[in-house]
């Protein structure tokens, strides 16, 4: 391949390798060879449906968005980093001058160039172009997979530390065990939680988590006949709370809820476990409505808040994190994948797991010409 | 009447007036003629179902928790009050031992002994027992009835100013304009707020909140035929947003949405009207469960927070912002009876109107022996 | 005149109107033809002693940065301003890139170019280029004075809202009453601070602040012969609180102090006075060293903090606070001056009163062919 | 021994032991027998000078604030220990309702009764009558030497983690390594802080330091001949940035600063080598007035923070991150005597070694009848 050969997504299920020109930089950008991409579940969606809520793909849009590379060319103001040097890439350009852009919460930002999501270009190409600041330079004991994995690590620093505002020997439950899950249990950890308890419903993953960054797991119950969500979460919570020693308040209370599965059982389930006083944040998306029982949140005085993505420092503090060795990305990296093969990297990260049976985690997608081996 | 009559609840439908010995105070305490008392929903509450959610009135149990009133006599350990001194009076007694207490957060003490939440007695009885710091002088051009009006301005002090943290110059919206909801609207106008939106389906609500404090109102549409609470609910955000020029973000956005109503429309509403990055605060308790737009709340990354009772500060603030003329509780005291009128007091109440057909917002009811007109 | 006219500050006392070029405007720049401009201390003390500090003036520099003006042309990507609108102009154009800029702290930016501070030039020419962002539309009751007085108001937003956090009803002591302290008054005064007490040892400057947003009034003694000036601060912060009825704590304390004087005995008296817990903002710059009874700060756990000019949402709020009546202006305009009158500005600002013995607060220069009542 | 042997402070250099009564306790007290304590500088002080600051001994008072025991008794409304739990002792009973008690800031209260300091009796004997709620029971893994170091490991916890705010990834640099100052250390190190730079003028105590929780240590230069302080400390700030390859900004500022040592130049060079923006704690006690650069702490916006003893969840906190391994509080504890040898131990500390020649970190003191090696 030659150029800037580019995974390009032109309706649902047609996708298709093209050759774009490489693009020009200005004074304060820097062109990046990109080297990993993860795929993320936005990006099959996005395949699978041609849309995500409002952002509906019309023209045709490359994708890919959690990337790693190696610097090409710098623009004249750019000092902090320079050819050659390995790179994690911040996907999402902000304006610099809206309200939430200037006090500090860019995530924000309603004029936002996101890879990946329509209509701009995302990051699966052999070049990509992105403002100077929103590259950072990978500390040698970072390899570019862990370049790449800072994208979804940034999510989970920005829900559990920054919208969280995760303190030391504090208890977390996180409902989810996926990518993002995981992140959010291996931040928490990080951060020195006490307690960080993983709530999923494949046992499986329950197996992962626990290897990985969880003091505890839960497995709900399934659903009785005849049960209410609502009674379902109820009984959810109680069984939890006793299977786990976890108290409404006290030392044995949990101060902080994560979702992030989006499932509506456990969204109510976490406000049920949750300490009076207590945080719950929102990362998982899912069901757009779901019912909650206010007059618990309101009687807990429970603050429930929202986490968008990531916001200001959140990818150096997760890079930092990972160079301190406080959290490990290797294990989440499951299937490697040629940029040739791109189609069968969606295809497998659709199908949950390989032919081999092997659950996919994380799938890492190489730049063209660069060797899976190549890190 | 002598010693100390009381207005007792013996059951659902079932009150009487009783004798009571006069109490005991020990060093820390202070014993209060209670002079005005302000009826609350939760007292007719009670009369009318002998509970609330878990809070089973299984013994006699005096009623009423607004109180003013003037002190009687002081333990040795008092010294910010006197006897004779005209006093607001706190109705929550906390442990000051736990977590919650300890770390400024006593309204959310599990081992608080609230006035007329069974199976503790209330304040409509001539005498009433108050652990001495919380007991309020009240400045010279605060009357006894606004030293009663005291605790439902708490209310709204803790959820406007101390869970919502209002600034000045930020936009709320407040939906339900019965005491509560009004009373937020007064505290957030006394702290500045640049515009204050008043939400009911009663117009003549409406009317009183906009001569009161309200900047704006809105008084929803009627739901269509066939349409579900969120479609209804998404309508009546927009027209909301045109009919008052409000915008999703910017100068024109909502900064803080307060909901005093409990119904699940308005907290629907309420969350798509707030601002990206803004505050939501639940005050009113309405049905248990109700259905959110939960995706929303997270794309905007709002704060949704539940409000209870009041905590420490709340009452000094309140009646300091009365005291400096920046708000006005009178106009909120529409029906005054007698101790030996509080059966009728309370049929009024829960009629909603006197029989001249005269709206309640606050009806006061005088302490045995005290005149209507002594204030 | 024709052009763009300047006035340009070439080395100590020597100043000169010279022609400039008309900037060219990129596609998020604004040139504005400018209109009203104020002095402020820095530019007096460029023009005496040729540096602040660090700040060299090593090469002719327009002087002025306190400006309103009317939008002459807007870049390609402005929309909020067209030609013809009425503008304050934030003067400090920031990098957006660093992480003070990204964290919301705009302020502390190291690559800020700061109008009038070297090498950057100022505001006081007939047409200045101004990233978009940092033009505010005036709302129809504000005039242009009022737009360039917005610059000093920000920093007393910035000193009494955001670094000290004033909130209702709060008691505020400002030392210093000249322009700076002033508008720090009124912004107390604006944000419901139940009392706002202004400290000066020129007796005229307490009269005005008193007429002004001042509650009360102190005037310290002199030094006694021989007395240290922490001995004489002792002294004074006794004699403070008892005059004005003061105490360590409760009701009475002093929640927040504002340093706007820079005087080492103000700053002492500041730390005795405040009250435990309280807080303290140092906006005023003086002696470079201080000597501070630390042990004092140390046991009252105070939080004692610098305020750098404005940041992020402060025009934008002292604009709103004079578009609400809440703060006014207008008073502290004494002295008016046409642009070929600035160097007699200067002397008058220098002098700190006009030859009929008026005292300068603020003086204003008109732009190039501007009438001194074209407001 | 017999009864309640104690260990009492009669004047100046004269200390006895003697019998008093064993203390009644109420429904909310423990009776705890004493088995630990630690020899704090404030205790040497007192027998040295016999007073502190305002605090002075005129009636004799017995020694001792940094204790454990095992519980003997309880009164009827404790629960959460019984007779022969081994407790942690917090030495200061504060009233509950003051303001700043309600608020969460209780150790701003004016009424606390703290052990050791005049009048009130400390914890230097068999038994000592506490509030119930101020003794935590000592985890398994800890011991009760352990549980006597909770004492001072709660003002490190208090400075570096409340008042301070530390957050993991950031910088720290703590001036003093004596027994505080090395737990600020410990905290900072606990907290995940990604540098922590040990300041003292002592190189053995820089080489424990090191060996104990220090990431970095610094020796201040000799002062110059003629040198002011400020000069002297400027000189040392950029010597200690240029040798620990410090920047005043970006990821190798220092975010915030600890001084443990109440030594002029430490706070000087604190100031001067905090990052902009960044926090400052003073939590040593040395000269009651030192000079600062006033200026550079405002163009910074430095927060400059007091650190008084410990507040609400300090004891809790500091013993869980003992309990997970986090801090070990062993290695400081250098010197260990018998009851009897109080004032054996009390000339150790004094004079910082014993007769071995070994510096006293902290010198612990057994109860009566405790043998050193009973833990």
């Amino acid at each position: 391949m030659s150029n800037n050969p580019s995974f390009v997504l032109r309706g649902v299920e047609d996708v298709v390798f093209e050759e774009r020109p490489i693009p020009e930089i200005s004074d304060d950008e820097v062109l990046v060879e990109v080297k990993k991409t993860g795929i993320c579940g936005s990006d099959v969606h996005y395949l699978q449906h041609g849309r995500i809520g409002d952002f509906i793909v019309k023209a045709p849009m490359v994708l890919g968005h959690e990337s790693s590379g190696v610097v090409s060319k710098v623009g004249k103001k750019i000092h902090h980093v320079k050819p050659g040097d390995r790179v994690a890439m911040e996907p999402g350009a902000t304006c610099r001058v809206c309200e939430d852009c200037k006090k500090g919460r860019y995530e924000l930002c309603p004029n936002i160039v996101f890879a990946a999501t329509p209509p701009y270009d995302g990051t699966l190409a052999r070049y990509y172009r992105i403002p100077g600041d929103l590259t950072y330079k990978l500390p040698d004991n970072l390899s570019l997979e862990d370049g790449a994995m800072a994208e979804p690590l940034a999510v989970g620093i920005h829900s559990v530390a920054n919208i969280g505002k995760l303190r030391a020997n504090q208890k977390v439950i996180v409902f989810g065990a996926g990518p993002v899950g995981l992140l959010c249990m291996a931040v928490a950890k990080a951060l020195g939680a006490s307690r960080v308890i993983a709530v999923d419903i494949i046992p499986s993953r329950l197996e992962f988590a626990k290897s990985y960054a969880a003091t505890d797991v839960y497995l709900p119950p399934k659903p009785l006949e005849g049960e209410t969500k609502l009674q379902y979460s109820a009984r959810n919570a109680k069984t939890l709370m006793e299977q786990l020693d976890i108290e409404d308040r006290g030392h044995k209370a949990i101060d902080l809820v994560v979702d992030a599965s989006g499932a509506e059982v456990s969204i109510q389930t976490g406000i049920l476990v949750a300490r009076q006083g207590g945080s719950y944040v929102q990362v998982g998306m899912g069901a757009p409505e779901i019912q909650i029982p206010v007059t618990t949140l309101l009687v807990k005085e429970l603050n429930f808040s929202g986490s968008l993505r990531y916001g200001p420092g959140d990818y150096e503090f997760g890079i930092a994190l990972v160079a301190q060795g406080k959290i490990d990305l290797k294990p989440l990296i499951t299937h490697r994948f040629t940029f040739e093969q791109a189609k069968e990297a969606f295809e497998t990260n659709r199908a949950g797991k390989s032919e081999d049976g092997k659950p996919v985690i994380k799938a890492i997608i190489s730049g063209p010409d660069v060797s899976i081996d190549d890190n």
